[in-house]
């Protein structure tokens, strides 16, 4: 290994820096906030083929997906810095004096501020957006909070590079010593330290629902609790409805099959169980799905562990009761690629054995085949939470299906219909997250502007005159922020 | 005891019912939800003299003091069903479709939704406005979530003749079966088993330290963990700045005699704590602090258990290293009550002993003498989180000091200005939690409509037609809810 474990003192140093850190940064504008997010995101495109270079490299992923990934993780950069600048996330309440009422109700004005430093976990299968520069960093700048993270081994050296470009982009912003940390950490007691360190105020995380309840547990389980936002994936049902089925089986097969493989079946996303009620096209589907994946070519997955995992979670799932392998990929898996691999079952088995509801991470998905249109509510019943579920159904098939649409809905973050889960749009109506345990915390998203609500509380000001509050709450609002003054949404002044 | 604690047979049966409620009442409209909560609110009013008598007996609390009680409470139900109507805590972001870029971007729609079963502990020290009828139920009925009240034993009769008004209400409105459920309990296994119930999806409290913080425990560390927000109380400390002290020490003496007192000191919003800076004007303060207090006749505190709480954690404090009592009221009391008492200590004191940062419910203030500013801002650094904390201070107080404003924001959700805690004002710019352990959740505040955010989570509508989406969520807006649409706030339908 290249880099080496921080010690408890290093990270005691980190964190007693980051403290003070908190205190000078949560004083700038959001302006400020903005500019240094917007710097972050000018060093990373300076980082130039280098970067793209050391992320394959370290990865896996090709050239393309990179390339891609980090115009994403600008793209949340400048998004994120604009939406903190807009200011209309601090939830601005005011309500004014009344010296008329008994007793008289005193001036109160609310908004948001920084919990202090975050702890953000590099995630493995987003080597930049959901890594060191990426959402979850992204968001805590905007909301005030200082940032270390803990690199994820196995891109190390592509988590250094985005280091010292958010570095650079303090150096230039003239952020306090400490805004920033970055923290290597191949063995459980490094993170350890970082979650239950007592200047940590919360938590970021995404990737493996062991790895997240674990720091979850951690957070709860300190003196003082501090939120744990673990992102930690999830199975993403897709129903497919009879009507629909009937009408396009064989599209639908097809736009799964990409689906199912797409980056190697590496996102959280990642649609690995397919429901529908046993029917000659729902027999065609399953075929033309097998049909497609015999011709999908193996990739290399991000790392060993995860190849391995791969192997040994569809192993087990495939030798489940009733559990048939469907179809696999033509072409040899090498060592370390994924086996694209469909499987199916019954309603009933799935019903009945809890390791058909486990993720299988990488490019897998298994169909169930329900015996009627109540069995498979009962599927949707008793699914755990879930990032997704998708509908592949016609107007027809969701308007006689009350009790099962409020099933569905009631266990999911992102309702889709007719499309794929995969492919998650940074945009401010994204939710990114579900009911546990896709997250530890259904109330909050991981993509969109809305993520920075994660790492801030209300505090309200009662009786200040005008001139000794902070500038977001005074009576003149230049900058034009969304406030809600006497229960009246207004950009105006007071 | 008049009511015998419920079993598990009979829980199950409640969670049963409010599980299937959930399904029927979760679609009802805003209009619906609002009306039922309004409904309860005219039924509390018809309970008339009755409850008011029945509330006297049990918790000791004079009739004004009731009535205003129950006259809040229901201001609460009505304000919070106002809000619930008027729609806009849905938070709904839409973002429309643009199938110009590469790859087309969707049509995303979120609002929030209710999380499920909601359990409420009654507080023993708001028998209206914090317990069966309370800011916890009317948000939760507000979020779409049924209710299920643990009563509390100390009021019991009360809690379940406004339970009885509640399923008076709810049968009027037509709501469904389980929408709402009166459970009583003493003992801790009937609070474990609600929290501990797989259908139970959150939790509201307003109580002890370690009340709240053994149902977190339970809440966290259930299978599907679940948030529970409790607000359990803090210390509150006011901060006396010297300027502002040398202008009116008798007068800030005065109000506070009477701040520490209101109630007999049982508000979670009670100033527990007074720091000064040693000077003649600190002296005079403690002095007229001391006289106020010995005029104030003691009266009966709301149960057994409290008083013979108040008066062992006052006995202990009094007995801790430098700790000196300045006066206690020249009334003896009586069997239940609290007797008002003022103590000092030192600045070095209070640092080096944890004792005296724990919070002594009643009417008793310790005054804090810091040697100067810097050991007051240590102080202010090394409290732990507040639900308030106040400045009596003049600008110049303020403007010179910011190291110890920052460090003061830092621990408090509501931060007041010459002016006294106690007296919680209902409206959205209220903040009333803070950070731990003030409460175990510091981004949601239990009184105020932003509180119906509690139970509700975000769940995202991706490529839906407007046929098929909430009605919230349409092109059309006819209730003008305020939504985001493509990041502009707007009332217009799209």
């Amino acid at each position: 290994m290249k880099y080496i474990d921080f010690t408890n003192e290093e990270i005691n140093e980190v964190m007693n820096k980051a403290w003070t850190a908190f205190h000078q940064y949560r004083k700038l504008s959001l302006k400020q906030r903005a500019d240094f997010m917007r710097a972050i995101a000018v060093e990373m495109e300076a980082c130039g083929d280098e970067l793209i270079n050391t992320a394959m490299k370290e990865t896996n992923l090709p050239e393309a997906r990179l390339r891609g990934e980090r115009a994403r993780t600008i793209f949340q950069l400048n998004s994120y810095a604009a939406a903190c600048e807009e200011g209309t996330w601090l939830d601005i309440r005011i309500d004014t004096a009344n010296g008329g009422k008994t007793p008289p109700k005193p001036d109160i004005r609310k908004m948001l501020v920084p919990l202090g430093p975050v702890i953000v976990f590099g995630a493995s299968n987003f080597p930049f957006a959901y890594s060191t520069a990426g959402g979850d960093t992204a968001c805590a700048f905007a909301a005030g909070c200082p940032v270390i993270i803990k690199a994820h081994p196995a891109h190390a050296e592509t988590s250094e590079t985005v280091a010292n470009a958010i570095l650079k982009a303090a150096g230039k912003c003239n952020m306090p010593d400490g805004i920033f940390a970055h923290v290597h950490g191949g063995s459980v007691e490094v993170g350890k330290a970082l979650v239950t360190h007592p200047y940590t105020k919360a938590v970021g995380f995404t990737g493996s629902f062991l790895g997240g309840k674990q720091l979850f547990d951690w957070g709860n389980q300190r003196k003082e609790p501090i939120p744990v936002f673990s992102e930690m994936g999830s199975i993403n049902p897709v129903f497919l409805l009879p009507e629909k089925l009937q009408q396009s089986s064989a599209d639908i097969a097809k736009m799964y099959a990409a689906s199912i493989t797409l980056g190697v079946g590496q996102f959280c996303t990642n649609p690995g169980l397919i429901i529908g009620i046993e029917s000659g096209a729902l027999q065609n589907f399953i075929a033309t799905l097998g049909e497609e994946i015999k011709h999908i070519v193996p990739a290399a997955m991000l790392h060993p562990g995860i190849s391995k995992l791969f192997s040994e979670n569809k192993a087990k799932a495939l030798l489940q009761q009733d559990v048939t392998t469907v179809a696999v990929s033509e072409t040899d898996a090498k060592e370390n690629q994924g086996l694209p691999t469909i499987a199916s079952s019954t309603g009933q088995a799935f019903l009945n054995n809890p390791v058909l509801h486990q993720e299988v991470f990488g490019p897998y998905s298994i169909v169930i085949r329900c015996k009627d249109k109540d069995e498979m509510i009962e599927v949707a019943k008793n699914l755990e939470g879930q990032l997704t579920a998708t509908l592949m159904a016609t107007e027809n098939d969701i308007s006689n299906n009350d009790e099962f649409m409020e099933a569905v809905k009631n266990i999911c973050g992102r309702f889709i219909l007719n499309s794929v889960p995969t492919g998650v749009e940074v945009c401010l109506s994204m939710h990114h997250g579900g009911p546990f345990p896709a997250s530890t915390d259904s109330r909050f998203t991981s993509v969109g502007a809305d993520g920075i609500k994660r790492f801030a509380r209300p505090i309200c000001f009662q009786n200040w005159s005008n001139d000794l509050l902070p500038v977001e709450l005074k009576n003149q609002n230049p900058s034009g922020i969304w406030r809600t003054i006497n229960n009246e949404l207004t950009r105006s002044s007071l």
